[in-house]
C-alpha cells in the first residue's frame, strides 16, 4: 500500500518515518486505501528550517504578493470542488449537500479571497506615524505559523486551507500545517493546490508545508521552537492545553480554540410566547451536523414551570424522531460517550438517548439530559463537561433568582444566547442576565441559536478561557483574525529609504488608512 | 511606629496582617520613618471582590466617565508635585532635577491625560458593524486589572499612576495596584490622590485599590483568580515568569515587561566616521539614571579594528571619569553584581568597574566589559544576562560576517539600534543586519540610543519574549496600550435598544471611527 508524501521545503517528499496511519470512513468503519506517514522530529525540524527561510524572504513583501497567492489558491480549489467534496464526505461522513458542497467549501474559498483582499488593503497593519518624534509603527508578520486543524471542519478550518491558514498567510507568514488525522486525504488535496498556487505566484519553498501527524512530544517541541512565530490550534481541550503549556513557557503566542458548550438562556416570557417554535429552533441547531460544531448549544437554561415542561417535552420528541447522524470518527463517539457519562455521574438525568448507535456507521443516539438548578450549582464544573456531538443538557432553574445565580458558575464560552419575549415582559430579567453573560462569552446573541458563524468582519469566534486562550482575539472575521499572527514593530528615527512602504510618507495605495499625528487619514504625510 | 493603611474597597483600612516593611533611602541606607503592611490573602481577596463589584458597575459606562476620573487625578497630582518629587527622591535617590520634577512627573501626568482623551474618543474599541448580518463587535473592558509597578520608575510606571494603570482605567477597568516595595510612600501619595479623584468623579468603591506587598504565593493566586481580567507586570524576570506561569495555567492574560539588554550595532563606517561622538552618546545613554532603564544599551556590537579600539578606549575613559550614580536599592546592587559576575564567568573581561562603591550610598562603579565575537557565539545565553544598572558589554566581532552571525544568537528585546555611516558605505551591511534584528525587537532605531521612550501613539514599548510575554502588545503608546486590557465582544442579532452606545446606529460622538460594512467612517449607520 502506498504511503503519501509530505509537502516540505517546496517539494513532495517521502517521509523518513516508519509509522503510518489510514483514514477511516465513519459511515462504513472501513479504512480508506492509502496510508499517511507519522513524521519523526527530524522531518518537523526540516519544515521549521524551511519555513524560517521562507519567512526571511517574504517578510517585507507587499500585501499584494500574499493576495495573489491566496486568490490563485482559492481559484484552484474552486476548480477541483467535486473532488474535494467527494473525498471529504468519505473521510468525515458530513453530507455532500448542503454542508460540504454548498456551505463549507464555498465559505472556505470565500475566506481565502477575503484574506487576500485584506492582505492587499493592508489596514490590519494599523500604521501609526508621529512626524514630530519621527516614530512610526505597524503590525508586521510574526514569523512561521503552525496551524493544527480540527476534525469537524475538513475545509473551513483545515490546517492548510481554513481560517487560521488564510489569516496567517494574509499577515505575511509561512504556514506549517498539521492536518487532522481524520481527513488526511482532503488535507493532501488542499496541499496539492496550495503547492501549485505557490509555484504559480512565485512564493518561496517552505512557504506552505504539510505534515500529517507527529508524536505529541514533537508537537510540543514544534510550537515552542525558537524559529516559530505563533501557533493556531483548534481541537480538543486536553491536547490544546498541553501545547499551550509548551508554548507559554517560552513566550510563543498560541491561539487556541478549545471546547465551548455555548449556554442558551430561554427566559420565561419567550417560552410562554413561542415555546414550540423555540423547541424547533433549538433541536435543529443542536442536531445539525450531528452536533459537531464548536458553537453547538450544549447547555440550555430555563425556569421551572409548565412552559418549561412543555418545551422539554417537545425537544425530547424532536430528538427522538430526528434521524441520528453519523459522527466524524470513533474518537468522537468515544469522547461523546465519556462526556455524557460525566454529566450523568454529576447528576444529570438522561431524557432520551444516552447510548451509541441509532444511525449509519459511527453514531450515538440524539441525547437530551436534564438537571435541576440546585444540582447544577452544586456541581457546575462537572456539569459543564463538553459532550461534543448530538447532545445537550437542559438546566431547570427553580426561579428567575436562581437563573441569575447560574452566571457566576459559568465558564468562558465562544457564545451565549438569550431568548426573551417580544412584548418586553422579560426585559428586566434580560438586564440581570446579559451583563454577566457578556463578560463570559465572545459573542452574545439575542433570539437566535449560535450555530451559524458568519464570515464577517464583525464576527468574533473567540472568548474567555477555556473557550480560547485569550479573549482579545478571534479565529473568524477578517481583518481582525490577522492580528493573531502579527507583531508590533516600531521604527524610531529610521531613515526614510529604509522604512516599510506602508510607513513611508507616501501612502502606498492611496487608500490605506493610517493614524498620522493623531488623525486617521488616507493621505500622504505632510 | 505607625503602619500605613491600605486602600481597599473605597476606604483606607488598617491591614489585618502583622508583617510590615520600611522603605530605605538608598542615598543614606537609612530606613524612612513609617512602615507598610504585608497583606495576607484575606485582604487580597477582599480587594478582588471589591474590584469585581466595581467592574460590574462601570462596565457599560461611556468613556467620558473614565476620562473625567483620569483628568481629575492628573490635575490633583500636578498640584501636589513638590511633595511627590521630594518623597520619590528620598525613596529612590533619583535626581530631583531634571529626572523626577522635569521629566518623569510631567510625563506621568501627561500619560493620564492622554489616556483620558483616548477613553473619551473611543477608537481603541475598534467598532465594526455589519448591517447585513446584524453583527456588531468592539473591544470592551476585560475586567479587574492587577498592576505590579517596577522599582525604576516611581511615577511613570507606578502601579497606581503609571502607564499600565492609565491604560487599564481608560479601557474601563478597575485596578488593583501592587506598589513596589522600594517606594511605598510615593505610591501611597498617588493612591491618596486617586482616591480623592475617584470620589470627586463618582467612581464606585473598589475602582482603585492599593496593596503594598504580599507573599509571592498570594501574588500567583491573585493573577490567576477567576474574577481578575488581566495583569500588567513590570519587573524582574524571575518573579515575572512565576506570575506568568500561574496566569497562563488558567488562561488569564498577563502582560509582562521583563528584562531587556537592547543590542546596539555600531557598523564600521559609523565608527570610522564619528567614533568620538558615538562614544559620548553611548556613555551618556548607558550611565543616565545610573543605567536603570529597561531600554538601557547593555550590549554593543562592533567590528574589530582601530576605530573599534579607539571607541572602546574612549568609552572606558568616559565610564571612569563620569560620576557614579546611586542605585535604587540594595537589591538592585546585588542583582547588578550577580549579573556582572555571570558575564565574567561566561568569559567577558572587565575593562573598568566591576565592583561596588564609587558613589554616594548604594552604588556600583560604572562598568564596561568586553568579549570577543567567538566567545559571544559560544556562550550567548550567559552573555545576555541582564546586568541592570550602569554597565554594558561590548562584543567585538572578528569581521562583518561574524557580526551578521550574532543575530541568530540574540534573544528578544524591547529595542535594537543600528548606527551606520552617513555616506552610505555601511548600507549593504545594514541590509544584512536590519531584517534579523527587526524580528527580534519591538523598536528598531537608526543612529540613536534607545533610552528615550517617547509617549507617542507610534511608540512600541514591547517586543518578543523574554523582553515581554507577547510581541503584539505595547506598554507605552496610547491608544494601542489599551488593547491589553480589553476583550473582543460581538453582538449577534442583539436588539437595538440593548446595544452599547458605540455600536448603535447613531455615532455617539459624531467623531468615533467605525468600520461599517467594510468602510471606515465617522457617520451614522444607514
Amino acid at each position: 500500500m502506498s504511503t503519501h508524501s509530505l509537502l516540505i521545503d517546496g517539494a513532495w517528499r517521502t517521509s523518513v518515518g516508519t509509522a503510518t496511519f489510514q483514514a477511516i470512513n465513519p459511515a462504513t468503519s472501513a479504512a480508506i486505501p492509502g496510508s499517511y506517514p507519522v513524521s519523526p522530529w527530524s522531518e518537523i525540524e526540516q519544515a521549521i528550517g524551511a519555513a524560517a527561510r521562507a519567512a526571511a524572504v517574504v517578510r517585507s513583501w507587499p500585501g499584494e504578493r500574499f493576495a495573489r497567492f491566496l486568490e490563485r489558491y482559492a481559484d484552484r480549489i474552486e476548480k477541483r470542488s467535486a473532488e474535494f467534496v467527494t473525498l471529504a464526505n468519505q473521510e468525515t461522513a458530513l453530507p455532500v449537500e448542503p454542508r460540504l458542497a454548498k456551505a463549507e467549501l464555498p465559505r472556505t474559498i470565500s475566506q481565502l479571497r477575503q484574506a487576500g483582499t485584506a492582505a492587499r488593503e493592508g489596514s490590519w497593519r494599523r500604521p501609526i506615524i508621529d512626524t514630530t518624534a519621527n516614530l512610526r509603527s505597524q503590525f508586521e508578520p510574526i514569523g512561521p505559523v503552525v496551524v493544527f486543524g480540527p476534525n469537524n471542519f475538513p475545509f473551513a478550518f483545515n490546517g492548510i486551507a481554513g481560517g487560521d491558514f488564510a489569516a496567517a498567510v494574509a499577515a505575511g507568514n509561512p504556514v506549517i500545517a498539521k492536518g487532522h488525522s481524520s481527513h488526511p486525504g482532503t488535507t493532501r488535496l488542499f496541499a496539492e493546490e496550495a503547492h501549485h498556487a505557490a509555484g504559480e505566484t512565485e512564493m518561496p519553498a517552505g512557504f506552505v508545508q504539510l505534515v500529517y501527524r507527529t508524536a505529541h512530544a514533537d508537537g510540543e517541541k514544534l510550537v515552542s521552537h525558537p524559529l516559530i512565530g505563533a501557533t493556531g490550534y483548534t481541537g480538543a481541550r486536553e491536547t490544546g492545553l498541553v501545547l499551550k503549556r509548551a508554548a507559554d513557557q517560552v513566550g510563543k503566542p498560541i491561539y487556541l480554540e478549545l471546547s465551548s458548550i455555548n449556554p442558551v438562556f430561554v427566559l420565561p416570557g419567550a417560552l410562554a410566547e413561542r415555546g414550540e417554535a423555540l423547541a424547533d429552533e433549538f433541536s435543529g441547531s443542536c442536531l445539525m451536523g450531528t452536533g459537531q460544531f464548536c458553537t453547538n448549544p450544549g447547555l440550555v437554561f430555563v425556569v421551572a414551570g409548565a412552559p418549561a415542561d412543555a418545551f422539554i417535552q417537545l425537544v425530547r420528541q424532536k430528538f427522538e424522531s430526528a434521524p441520528v447522524g453519523t459522527l466524524l470518527s470513533g474518537g468522537v463517539l468515544k469522547h461523546l460517550d465519556q462526556g455524557i457519562t460525566a454529566l450523568r455521574n454529576a447528576g444529570a438525568e438522561v431524557l432520551t438517548g444516552g447510548q451509541a448507535g441509532g444511525g449509519a456507521g459511527v453514531s450515538y443516539r440524539n441525547t437530551l439530559l436534564r438537571v435541576s438548578g440546585e444540582r447544577f450549582l452544586a456541581g457546575s464544573k462537572a456539569l459543564q463537561t463538553e459532550a461534543f456531538g448530538n447532545s445537550s443538557l437542559i438546566v431547570v432553574a427553580r426561579d428567575a433568582e436562581q437563573l441569575v445565580q447560574m452566571l457566576d458558575a459559568l465558564e468562558g464560552n465562544l457564545t451565549g444566547a438569550i431568548y426573551s419575549a417580544q412584548d418586553g415582559r422579560d426585559d428586566a430579567l434580560y438586564e440581570r442576565i446579559a451583563p454577566g453573560l457578556r463578560q463570559r462569552v465572545g459573542r452574545l446573541l439575542n433570539d437566535k441559536m449560535p450555530t451559524g458563524v458568519a464570515v464577517s468582519p464583525a464576527m468574533n469566534h473567540g472568548g474567555p478561557f477555556p473557550a480560547t486562550g485569550h479573549p482579545g482575539f478571534t479565529a473568524v472575521g477578517i481583518p481582525t483574525a490577522l492580528s493573531r499572527f502579527s507583531m508590533l514593530c516600531c521604527y524610531d528615527g529610521v531613515r526614510a529609504s529604509r522604512l516599510p512602504l506602508t510607513l513611508a510618507n507616501k501612502n502606498p495605495t492611496g487608500r490605506l488608512w493610517r493614524l498620522i499625528d493623531g488623525a486617521w487619514t488616507q493621505a500622504d504625510v505632510g
